[in-house]
């Protein structure tokens, strides 16, 4: 098993941080702006992903595992690109000086695949919209996202 | 051991991604501003980076390890965050539709550090300024690079 891991620093207190990653309207502001669904242990989240030209690129299921307040947030996808079906997604929040850091999971990848890699800048170019996002009240979430590369 | 590996397309030439890659010119010209030291196989660059106010923030020292054109560059980590000392980064470089793809490989750390988390990032954030070099001729190295978090 490989993992994507990052640190994001966020210049703003845990629970503005933690109620991005918690909820589904915090979510939309900084992933995809079509994510949809019920941000509640047990309960699954929608993600959808469109081109500039509005074609659908992909999307994910992910069942919410945990959401412990101002600490962690963690999910499970059930459906999406089959390198993804069964891995988590967790971040860890904690504070320094006058940081919220977070620390971004994706766990559990079979292989070191080249998608693996796609996914790896992608996931860092999503954790500059989340910081962007609470930093300023403005992300840049699909299909705004940074384009790295011919995947996406 | 654990890696850091991401992927990149840039809209440009194989040759003009090795040479950005290859040369001192050109890692100054998205990596560090301060890039001292002769890239030739067996030769070391020195890489030093600085904070905005001008404090001297890190060094390392590379041994150059494989030039190969429009393939692949290889250093090796011989001076610097003891982290680092011992690891390898390799650029291999082909071709796909309009896009020459990076394949960004940071090999061989001991273990899954919090400091890997940052770098991890870092790099993304080196990736996107080495394709804005080669696409618009300006990339954004240090001390000019994005902050991510505390630790730089």
């Amino acid at each position: 098993m490989v993992n994507i891991i990052h640190r994001l620093g966020i210049k703003a207190p845990l629970e503005k941080v933690y109620e991005a990653l918690a909820t589904v309207e915090g979510i939309s502001g900084w992933w995809t702006k079509d994510t949809t669904g019920i941000s509640e242990v047990g309960k699954s989240i929608v993600v959808k992903f469109y081109s500039l030209q509005g074609n659908e690129i992909g999307s994910m299921i992910m069942e919410v595992k945990n959401l412990e307040p101002e600490k962690e947030v963690r999910w499970q996808f059930t459906s999406g690109p089959e390198e993804w079906v069964g891995t988590d997604v967790v971040f860890k929040l904690h504070r320094e000086e006058e940081y919220t850091i977070v620390m971004f999971n994706h766990l559990n990848w079979a292989e070191e695949v080249e998608f693996k890699a796609h996914c790896s800048m992608k996931w860092a170019i999503f954790m500059l919209s989340l910081k962007q996002l609470v930093e300023t009240g403005k992300g840049s979430p699909s299909p705004d996202d940074i384009k790295i590369d011919n995947w996406n």
